[in-house]
């Protein structure tokens, strides 16, 4: 915002810091959305005669369904949060990228309710959840989308070490390369997709690197 | 932010880049959760004996309207996040015609539910393609409406390039040419409007112009 | 932002711009998603042997409804954003004069459902558009609390006219009866209280004030 | 923001402002959506030959579980607000501890409408508000989680007396103590624990504490 030549160097296919505020508001809508959106599908009606304890203790595929998917939308929020933050520019391949791991956010609610409604035994328990690993999948494809483009094109903020752009690499890799293995798995059983997904979930929990993006130089 | 004066002068019909980024918060709310409502409207339901893979192949059109819609939505956010950079104050004409653009867009959910409910070879689907192409033709007049205002009422950032105006001028012109179109042929056949529409999306995620908005003086 | 005391003073009953911020970008969501959640209860659905453009004619109350409180909330926020440019300071009573506003504009859906489900003709009709009224008069109430309140507690940004201070205290006055009389002339006829809502409405979208907030001095 | 290495100071364990800047904004997105959703669960159908204000009546429970609703998430909101403006870092258990509350928060609509569908005197009626109250109690400790968490590890912005933590540990506490006897109370009555719950909710709306959080230094 200093000078108007940075200000509209974005149109010449760069762009500044304040062109990824703006990209981080409207994911954080749409994450924030998608996250709320979730308890609409859980529903907990008594049949004739049943308790309404009964019927809670009945629903509770709906409400781990739920549960599983608020998990990863919030962790792939604290990520494109820790991402975003190394990322200086935006240009269009990003933001079409970005809109690419909005798009499948934004369709988890659909296999999230197929995984909550029909049996994990049968065929399509396999099915749904096979709908549900791979939207995950895709998820995953797209932060590496974001990542390597950001890092191939320059768009990361100065000073980032060698080191740092390395690991991030090599994690999301082998996290895509989880997430796709786990929806593979479901065709052999369903619950081993909903278990491997939770815990590379809570494996990205930590962050993208346990190192820091800037070398700290010693004072 | 920097005096009362400039704080203030908005009140009398002036602004400042202020009331633009409380104008642009609003709409990237709309914009985010009018993207991430149109999953509610996918249904997958399984017909009795009817497996769930089967039921997924044949929900194509409510997946494709969804994926459809979300595109138009998308690339409308990218563009009026382009536009509103060009814009450095804000009267109510402008939050008029903003309005204006985002009744459209969160009108947009039903055309797209419509256009996957209904065959598209008969009488019914031209008729819900009509409305999902003229609320398309809508929003592009909205921009129109947004671009002229804005230029004519001197309400730009400073310095903005004779040439980039002429433009952003032409190409929104152009735009809305094309969905005017896209929407009419829909009664000759349904799938030209969707085809048209998409493309026409693509083509404005390039950004409204390939010039630099103010020309940079060779230091 | 400047330093610690002036962080904390909103503790001991004070509080500084950094407040409104955050209650401006919650009303925003609130306000966003109210008048995006609209869409959701309009349905066309064709009747046996009926055409979708037929079902399209017969929907259009539903379609009236929608874009009548749409009209009601997009203006209700463009006051909010104006309204909210000169308070300076939030104290609990003005949260909870917000939260008041905001309650009632987030439970504007049902009454517009009622609207467009029942004939305005009847008994059920008039029940129907004085909850609609009055959930709009409540809306005006709101504001007149906000701005009093604001007013009285000095909570408004430094410097603001005397002149000033009584348009916007008269005006929001007049609005809050015109809603009240429109809500009750529902009484006699359903379509009145629509049209004088629709009319007040526009109205306000001319601003609190033609004065300007803060006299500019001539330099 | 000031300089590169406080930038990410974060990758390794530190944060700074900024990360509690978007966790706020994503916070503010959930607590908005879940409180603006609740409207869709109030369903006002007239019986055959029933009119529409009797009706209206009839569905007090339901517009009563709405308001009561709007009221604990708009006050948590109001809380949050309060709690994070004395928290300067962010970390990966912080963050957590966040998601924690978003979970129980999103959820809140669904025991609302239970709680709204049920009578309130019989078994369903108190399991209804057994799961309402226990969701409010599950709020009630992420916020002790937060509080308690940010205090130990020093994520506080510097300078907050110890009189003033000990207040509002104490406060969050005994919050978390009356939130969980309401709770156990629907086992006797469920009004118990609605009544309980509005008088806590507004008790919490005076604020975290009544002291200022820094000692401001006469000058």
């Amino acid at each position: 915002m200093s000078d108007g030549s940075g200000r509209f160097s974005r149109w010449a296919g760069g762009a500044e810091r304040g062109d990824a505020a703006r990209l981080e508001a409207f994911s954080d809508g749409v994450l924030a959305i998608a996250i709320t959106l979730l308890i609409l599908d859980v529903h907990v009606e008594p049949e004739h005669g049943q308790s309404l304890a009964a019927a809670l203790l009945a629903s509770w595929p709906q409400i781990g369904a739920y549960a599983a998917s608020f998990l990863q939308i919030g962790i792939m929020w604290a990520n494109h949060h820790t991402l975003f933050r190394t990322i200086a520019r935006v240009d269009q391949l990003l933001l079409l990228s970005n809109l690419f791991l909005l798009i499948f956010v934004s369709f988890l609610p659909l296999p999230t309710r197929l995984v909550a409604e029909h049996h994990l035994n049968d065929a399509d328990g396999r099915t749904a959840m096979l709908l549900y690993g791979g939207t995950l999948t895709a998820c995953a494809l797209a932060f590496n989308l974001i990542w390597r483009h950001a890092a191939r094109r320059d768009l990361l903020v100065p000073g980032i070490s060698a080191a740092f752009r390395r690991d991030v690499g090599r994690r999301y890799l082998l996290g895509l390369a989880v997430y796709l293995v786990s929806t593979l798995l479901s065709q052999i059983h369903p619950w081993i997709t909903l278990a491997l997904t939770a815990v590379i979930a809570v494996f990205f929990l930590l962050g993208p690197s346990p190192r820091q993006a800037v070398e700290i130089p010693a004072d």
